[in-house]
């Protein structure tokens, strides 16, 4: 391989996975973007392609450009990169495209530079990335993107991210209905306060759900794929939600939510064959409606970017 | 051993632990009350003595009594038992001392008609006791004196309780001010609602202190044992708190917080070097007060109530 040069998948994920709000996130095997970083003379940042979307090429307005600047800003080399982007995962989805984008320049960056950076510190620089995207420098979706699998943002600062570990029969559904839902909007519909009794029943889950990521029992990890914080609000954002929850639930979901702040909804399954029959149930319930989606499975993908 | 007899040793426990309120508890290994049961021909149950304490006799109004109580509804057995109670746990000292002879009670009873229940169902006889004691049924105290170790209530209707491995070089150390806090006060003081923001850093860290358990990491141990919801609120209620924790925090405990609703407070350290050194110099801060109070240094005990 030319060491000027890398080509990398950067993949989707789901954050907050039911009771983990800004907290827990996973990182999907199958669907993601492509970006291929060059080492340039010029110094600095120059993004020369975006192929499948309509987003800046200016490095200080696009995610990616930003999470790269970050990491430049922590270096002293004379050269520069070039970034061509391949988006396969569309803004707004709630699947974590604007991650993609971002861990996915920093970390490609990283392995042209002979990887002076842990994956922690990549995280960081892909945080700045986020700002851009979301006005805060969130790590629910760039930390399980390099991490891989399953991600416990404890802090974020100082950050401080907990890989878990992955049930190895575990897939993701994935439902993305194509109507917009405004991060800044399903933000404000949160409440600033929330009952104690019902954030006790919140942690209870969330201390569960690692338990059983640990012991891989899929009965606890269901039990504990619970929300009673957020959900309730933000449902009502997400077109047909209900309805589409109770159908994968019928079909043997372990547990069903809203993937980061949606529209996309995610369930997830134990193998391959249930996870099938929950996309077909709930794309036959969806093609009802007039709203155009997309509907895919997904195993966890444990190792996160991909170099290609 | 007789079959008809049994004489028990039902430790002391520590619930919350830091950001776990109302779901985690870890049990003591050498403080508890010891307990003798006997199989009787006269039916129901007997407490026949109590020794340490002045606690109603009476089986409806004493916790052991109305746990045992409990079970003994869920048998069809023409016979009964006699209890005897000889408490070294202080009530209302916060390590569970209602837990402990409940606990015990079912435990011991279920031992002598061959185990016809699991630790789950004894969990929610004794919380029948604790109903006695505090009002609300919890298993906060009661599950880690039945199951041992560190436990997780998930939920307590219905009732799920996870056991959770103990990091093996793990040490409590226990401070008890003898002050009357009651239960109801300590409840009473705590907010309704609380923020989102805080609530998030609570499950965030509840996620964490469980993967520490798993994995052994005591760093993420002492990161996770924070308390942003509860403790604020009832250090207003322990003497000395402020000035008892930093003395721990400074002679490397790896967390510091309120045992149950106080007024006992625990440590956890890493050995039992670390361990004896934070009693001694705690101890030796709380010379200089007027209160008299007890220390002292417990391993984990994963086993739980022991037959003696």
């Amino acid at each position: 391989m030319d060491n000027n040069v890398i080509k990398i998948f950067a993949p989707a994920t789901v954050a907050n996975i039911a009771c983990g709000f800004d907290v827990f996130g996973l990182c999907l095997d199958n669907v993601g973007d492509e970006m291929i970083v060059k080492k340039t003379k010029k110094k600095g940042i120059h993004i020369t392609k975006i192929v499948g979307q309509d987003l800046p090429l200016d490095s200080n307005k696009n995610v990616a450009g930003v999470a790269a600047l970050a990491l430049l800003a922590e270096t002293e080399i004379d050269f520069g990169f070039e970034i061509e982007i391949y988006k396969n995962i569309k803004p707004g989805s709630g699947i974590g495209s604007s991650a993609a984008s971002a861990a996915g320049a920093v970390f490609a960056i990283n392995e042209l530079l002979n990887k002076p950076f842990n994956t922690l510190e990549l995280t960081k620089f892909a945080m700045q990335g986020e700002k851009v995207a979301g006005g805060t420098a969130h790590a629910d979706n760039v930390a399980p993107a390099l991490f891989g699998g399953f991600t416990l943002v404890r802090e974020t600062n100082p950050l401080d991210v907990i890989a878990l570990p992955s049930p190895k029969d575990l897939f993701v559904v994935i439902l993305h209905p194509q109507v917009t839902v405004k991060t800044s909007e399903s933000r404000a519909i949160l409440p600033k306060e929330i009952p104690l009794t019902l954030a006790t029943k919140q942690w209870a889950n969330t201390g569960a759900l690692v338990s059983a990521l640990y012991t891989e029992n899929y009965d606890l990890l269901s039990k504990s794929l619970v929300d009673h914080i957020v959900t309730p609000y933000r449902k009502q954002l997400i077109p047909h939600y209900e309805e589409i929850e109770a159908i994968a639930l019928a079909n043997k979901a372990l547990g069903f939510g809203i993937s980061g702040s949606g529209p996309a909804m995610f369930a997830l399954a134990k193998g391959k064959v249930n996870a099938l029959k929950i996309k077909n149930a709930i794309s036959l319930a969806f093609d009802k409606t007039t709203i155009p989606y997309n509907c895919f499975i997904s195993e966890i993908n444990t190792t996160g970017i991909k170099i290609l």
